[in-house]
């Protein structure tokens, strides 16, 4: 019944879901929540189907998280990852995905640091595509776990008040965290130190603030972005002990933070520099929630784009 | 009823296969490849049975068509790759399988590059074993799909004539083809710089020829052998984009080609130097269909061996 | 009605267990080494649970005997090797599996070089936990492994004697070994290099005993531990072939051996070094026997974990 209200075979950005759209992937998710919680955390709806787990850049988290949730549906799945594929040598990304189609896969679960790729890939193929990250430009099933854990906890999203704390400007989880959250009717701040906050996201409705205080005391929910201490950002303020101090939710900045409001975190935590150790731990994280409900998101996507598939 | 009539716990090389039972493997195939245009590409033939595949050298698409093959046939599978057996130190190989075969597996599919290392294995182990490429001596399974791309689309292999052209000297997929070809009543005509041309092929009846435009003009099929650039052949000759003006199929050596002559290759192809990219990608390449057929034809030789062993 | 008895959700080591609870084991593991012979080699007691292979030390036997057990357990199964878990920065092994956790995760196989983090774990973590080995400390499945053996082809362990010979100082065999067998029963004598010959297990009831001859000849089984050639045990004695004489059994020290005495090694064997070729491949080494049980036992401990975890 569900499924004949979704028609698209790939899951690019939130861009081109419509606020039904995405209320359905979480309708069915909300679903697929329960059947992890059963006795048999099995169901049978991709029997028979071939997903194929395609990881360019490195990851952990998402690729476990999907490859758990196409056991949880019973398809068959290849893991590639980036290593595998540079053995490909001499081949074109279009002519190695082609290759794997051949193989009659219904669906590619791809991570690639290239913006395009997904986009190109699925006008190509008649697999069905699901963006699991690309660059710094989406990375769409964690926007949707996000919102499907504020849906959860607060009910609705309709004029939500929403903060996400960080570095804005090379987090995929923010860009589209902001546009599933707009479409679904939230109202967006973005904070962080001017160097990492993106100002023209003002143009989409959303609030730019890089005062701390400000931007999380009406906020219904925080949601504070990982710092890639591996990676070059620290360049872009101090040191990460005055990140932590300045925009870092601890024991001072905590009082400005309202008693119901829910603090998440994409993980993995830096306990101590985005959130304090006792918080992120304590009764308003809801970031282990998070995990479980992107396997349950991750469920209902596969599950939508399989129902749709010609064969 | 079919499989009565295999009787081999291994696949070393095609040459110990008669031609009526290439044929069996082709006709099981053919039932395989429906299997994968169902809704449901899945059947319970290996269920409960194990397969190991043991890939010592590294590989991508053949351990991918195989690893699909064998959940397709719902097999349990293990994967150990180079790296994961270099850790076993100070054993020799026969040891290592050994312990493999104490788990009770049915079926190990291996890559090795050393050419006597599968027959060896196969009389030592009671368990099947599967030639996935080894060395420059063979790789049967690739054979098996090339002559069954052959007979789908040209209906019979007696009296076809087949060009194969590049890197003969190195290449275990055209010692494979030449093998299963002239059991199948083929003609076969290699073709390729004349430094990477084995004349003693002459002895098996093989046409050799250095000549691009007289080995393909009157071939029903040609196939075009992948160029290794990252290996020292380009010592071979003088130049890659010579070598392609040369032996490659492009715009001017299509010419010569009969317009209803199949184009094929073992990928991954190097657009531009086997093959230009509008004619591998034109309707007289078979390019991805042989993908397609790799993993019916691997389907039906693990169902045949497992279908023999003992337990 | 078997399972009752089993109260633990995890297996930490073999010093929390009761004889019974030992025996238990080893009767369950005795049921699945016949699911073994079948030809469905597969049961669904672990249908729609969700086992996580964390192998944060290097280990390809394990890990495999593990996967497999947990294939023919039916069970879904995600592996995490060190090198994937590495690319998990800046968080802690406690939020790492926290977060494993929060998947759904019924039961998690762990390798951990820190001897203390496994029963860390067992605590904060609802989910079970199984020790795969962790440093020098403890082993659990490989000495039950061990045990079955010894069951299964002496009857009992009952006043069994037993000879472990190497290096007992760093082997995480021997200690598990040692705790399970005194449980049981069975006398313990430990041989090796004064240097590698911790005398504090006298005060377990363990002899101690730097003479083979005097340690092997009264012995109904002898274990054989492996000589890490990688690592810097030569520097405890003088020459690798030095050791191999004295302390390996080969054709002059066997004849100290009993013509009915088991003789036992938990692999990668080094031919000539700890065991004499044609002695590892003689009627009285059950070597490649305890890679069969390996396999039963872990289906056994998974099995009995599972059964007693509330969802």
């Amino acid at each position: 019944m569900i499924e004949k209200l979704w028609t698209k075979k790939d899951l690019i950005s939130l861009s081109e879901l419509t606020a039904d759209e995405l209320t359905l992937i979480l309708d069915t998710a909300a679903e697929f929540k329960k059947v992890n919680r059963r006795r048999v955390k099995k169901v049978p709806a991709l029997r028979g189907k071939t997903v194929v787990n395609f990881f360019v850049e490195p990851s952990t988290r998402t690729r476990v998280s999907f490859e758990l949730a196409e056991q949880r549906l019973s398809a068959d799945i290849i893991n590639m990852t980036s290593s595998t594929s540079s053995l490909i040598k001499g081949e074109t990304l279009l002519d190695t995905l082609k290759n794997i189609e051949s193989l009659q896969v219904d669906i590619i679960v791809m991570r690639h640091a290239a913006s395009g790729a997904h986009k190109l890939l699925s006008e190509r193929l008649s697999c069905g595509i699901v963006n699991a990250g690309d660059g710094a430009h989406g990375h769409p099933t964690q926007a949707l776990l996000d919102i499907f854990t504020m849906r959860e906890k607060k009910g609705s999203l309709e004029g939500l008040n929403v903060a996400i704390v960080g570095d804005i400007l090379h987090s995929r989880v923010a860009r589209s965290d902001i546009i599933g959250l707009l479409k679904m009717g939230a109202k967006v701040t973005i904070c962080g130190p001017a160097t990492l906050l993106p100002r023209e996201f003002r143009k989409l409705g959303v609030r730019v603030c890089d005062n701390l205080r400000n931007a999380i005391e009406n906020a219904d929910v925080i949601n504070m972005l990982r710092i890639q201490r591996e990676r070059q950002q620290a360049s872009y303020f101090p040191s990460i002990s005055e990140y932590a101090s300045i925009y870092g939710i601890n024991s001072e900045t905590i009082k400005y933070v309202k008693p119901d409001a829910l603090i998440m975190h994409p993980g993995p935590i830096n306990r101590g520099v985005e959130v304090e150790s006792h918080i992120a731990d304590g009764p308003q994280s809801v970031i282990l929630e998070q995990v479980t409900n992107g396997l349950a998101v991750r469920m209902g996507v596969l599950y939508l784009i399989a129902g749709c598939l010609g064969n």
